[in-house]
């Protein structure tokens, strides 16, 4: 591996056409912030939308505002600033509720065929394998987690067994890309409907959903959208499936005419369908000014400059850091937006994440023993990765890491 | 019925133990608000609160905040606050989602059972009527829903047949209270368990859901409980049923130990095994802050000032407004802390109201033919009624409402 020149780093960030987007969020002072897969960065203009929300909307507006401050279709138009990211059409996409309730929703919806096998991968992200076996429980379906690498096998082997493929694009912990296109079409050529949680790509990538032919996605919000902690999620419904879709979550928002106060649920036409409750308002319209963030972004520019500060953040690990074992793959194809490594002693992970907070490299740890990295390109540079990975030699070559308060074993939430 | 004198007016609130307490709320001049019903006024608090959630919290805590600024516990904080307001013990409450959904999950529980039957009121909210729907239907279950008076016969007809008594404590339209004590043992009796709708209860009068050995129940904070516009709801379980409820949105933040990480759901011994999805936390920032205003409340001083604003709305109505007819009842311990009225000509309700909501009296018009008025008794003096009376005689009397304006029937949202 040849050596990362300063004036290379430089090069890269004068080249890119994003950079100016770091103006766009407030980041604290002496902080690289390598945890925007977990909790995106503050955009400028979320507080001051919020300051009106709560003063003006709320306060003085009260009830009026529902309409007067166009709150009521703040689910419908958030869903419609998504679906530019996630290459949906507006109709096909809703805020609303977690991702998690959602997720339960789309795999009710996806499981109602005569297929009996649910098909995720085994170490998808918690919440998504524990849907599919609440879904296979209570629908009287079989649910097969499989690895990564065995995925398409199964689907294969299903055969017209299959009910639904539910996994996540880009994995939580090891930051592995599935090939989207591909097991869409496999699993609906089995005739099994396919489930996607964007959680990990949205707003790192150019997707394409809708002319994927993609079934049903979830996502979060929080992440590379920058929505805030715990910001209302999404459900996109691809809209060949809209009208004939059944979920059981029968809230009165998801009712052909909520105001008419009818004894009998009737299911909105569109993806209205999928609300249930009303909407958590103050989040959402956090999260729409968010959002707008991204209205003039290319995401094509945002998944070259994704793998330009992973690729760098890689090559400088090499360099430096030789005793990390990489699990993200290097291929730039097969990865998301992280980087996740792991360290021959599993024991230390954590003590050396701790050292890395400390110093103002702000990743995560996921046990058993992963460091995680997320670079949201939005407002990160190739200069802080050359200072993240600084910081991380210094820590690893003074065993900084080793001091007491790093070692004591906190809970880890 | 005797002419109320200003002076005995000016007497009740000179008495009012709770008048200071409108100086904790943010409120328009020029209006007496009467939708608090709706969407409770908002709690000087909040908005500090809030940006300091997002500026310092998000903007600079990040990620660390979730440990650093205590979010991680918000739901279990929120509910031990619910928890004083409505009779329960601290951890049988929990904060998420919103109404809907966690009457989605305590109605599955409550139909684990073998009794065929879940009863309702046929009027009751929507929402709630849709979840029985859902629940009948997906559980293989018969829901009748008869009219209140019947709440009772059609209990003791369903004998042993009872699964489940789902009832709205107040009645949104109506202002109608049901007797919790009564109906939850009558139905405990026949084998059934019950699950309370507490939205328009909760914060107009001293509750005591543990001690009637409610089985659940469920609420929204952004009405009596001023939490903001679509504001997380709860969700409570009888100490008896935590540990073997199982709910079937299998959500992380549900499971015994989230950041485990662990393959196979399983879920947690406690009221957290609610949860399901990450928390909206602004929102439920804001909702604690709110909830403030309510720790040196005494509940019972609510319910005696609510009384005393309803039945003042009520003599004053009758005296100035005879032709409107009383939905509620006048009987005091059979209502909640709203006061319904329909016109005979219903083609004027929405009119009329739209002209009050001008002229400054924030009320709201329920289809097909209904004027809600909801008193708060944190925020509102009877002076503030005999204001709000008086201008709905001059829009009566001078029939402002037949204005065109007021005529064009607007949507209704």
């Amino acid at each position: 591996v040849k050596a990362i020149k300063p004036a290379r780093v430089a090069e890269l960030d004068a080249a890119d056409p994003l950079a100016h987007k770091r103006a766009a969020f407030e980041l604290p002072a002496g902080v690289v912030y390598l945890d925007g897969n977990s909790l995106g960065a503050l955009p400028k203009g979320v507080a001051a939308r919020l300051h009106k929300a709560t003063i003006e909307e709320w306060g003085q507006g009260l009830i009026r505002s529902w309409n007067d401050a166009h709150w009521y279709p703040a689910p419908q138009r958030v869903g419609a600033q998504i679906a530019r990211l996630i290459g949906a059409k507006a109709h096909e996409v809703i805020a609303c509720d977690s991702t998690s309730v959602n997720l339960y929703k789309v795999l009710w919806a996806a499981c109602q065929g005569s297929g009996n096998l649910i098909i995720t991968e085994a170490d998808n992200f918690p919440t998504d394998v524990y849907l599919c076996q609440s879904i296979a429980a209570n629908l009287g379906k079989t649910l097969r987690a499989v690895p990564g690498a065995e995925i398409a096998k199964a689907v294969r082997t299903a055969g017209a067994d299959l009910a639904c493929l539910m996994l996540t694009q880009v994995h939580y912990k090891t930051g592995q890309l599935h090939d989207m296109a591909a097991l869409t079409q496999l699993a609906q050529a089995h005739g099994g409907r396919v489930v996607w949680d964007l959680a990990h790509s949205a707003g790192i990538m150019p997707l394409q959903v809708h002319a994927l032919n993609v079934d049903y996605a979830v996502g979060c919000t929080y992440k590379y959208l920058n929505g805030g902690p715990g910001a209302p999620a999404y459900v996109y419904v691809h809209e060949r499936h809209i009208l004939d879709l059944q979920q059981p979550l029968y809230g009165w928002h998801g009712h052909a005419a909520p105001f008419a106060f009818s004894e009998h649920y009737q299911a909105h036409a569109g993806i209205e369908k999928m609300l249930v409750g009303t909407a958590s308002q103050l989040s959402l319209l956090a999260l729409e000014e968010a959002l707008k963030v991204y209205d003039d972004v290319d995401l094509t520019q945002v998944r070259n400059k994704s793998l330009s500060l992973t690729q760098l953040f890689i090559d400088l690990l090499d360099q430096a850091l030789p005793e990390f074992t990489l699990i993200t793959p290097r291929e730039p194809a097969l990865r998301g937006s992280q980087v996740a490594l792991s360290y021959p002693d599993p024991k230390q992970g954590y003590a050396i994440m701790q050292a890395l907070i400390e110093h103002g490299v702000i990743g995560d740890f996921r046990a058993p023993n992963i460091l995680r990295f997320g670079f949201a390109p939005l407002y990160l540079s190739h200069q802080d990765v050359v200072q993240a990975v600084a910081i991380f030699t210094t820590i690893m070559r003074e065993e900084i890491y080793r001091a007491p308060r790093f070692q004591a074993q906190k809970a880890v939430t």
